[in-house]
């Protein structure tokens, strides 16, 4: 064996790392990641809300801290906006409902194809 | 210089961190303890209830979290029952109005002094 490649190297690599994208797309894909965003926000607004009006004594003021705090870790985690992930990004949105088909509609259809079917990471 | 005494020592040590506790005094500094810990935090969850009522947008939600996770610091901090400092906790508590005189009355009047006295670390 000559190889040089590392063993651990990925045999199948992710083709949509190397997607290229057309400027219309590039402000589609924008518009849907900010949607799923605000949309994301929302919804830990609200519960965060709930669960504030429900604590009724201190150690419950401390698992409302964890939980605020890991929201913000797996949203931060979630939402990255590099071009190379984003259809990842998009397959777990649309997996976890915070995007649907129709807010993706302005990327090519091969590229909505991939992304529908894709194993979110 | 035949000293083996590290030149940081403190050359006026608390005697505070010395003092003997009677049984009863023992029961008395608990319950002082215990009462200044139970304000503090029903202060917190209150003003915790309060703040998370006005929460408007996503990025004010992460300031309640830094501001719970501030305050659970604060007071693990704080709130150490060890005897050897808790004349300084005493000390501490009494100057942030968590505790009265009054509810120090069980300690021996001489601490009761020195408590007043201490200038919080």
């Amino acid at each position: 064996m000559t190889s040089t490649h590392s063993p651990t190297a990925t045999p199948t690599r992710d083709l949509s790392r190397d997607w290229k994208w057309t400027p219309a797309e590039k402000i589609a894909a924008r518009r849907a990641f900010d949607l799923a965003l605000s949309r994301e926000l929302e919804a830990v607004l609200r519960e965060a809300k709930e669960r504030a009006a429900r604590v009724g004594e201190a150690s419950e003021l401390w698992d409302l801290e964890h939980w605020l705090s890991e929201r913000r870790r797996r949203i931060d985690r979630t939402f990255d906006y590099r071009y190379s992930v984003l259809p990842q990004v998009f397959a777990s949105l649309l997996r976890d409902g915070r995007l649907t088909e129709d807010d993706l509609l302005g990327l090519a259809p091969d590229k909505l194809d991939a992304i529908r079917h894709m194993t979110p990471s």
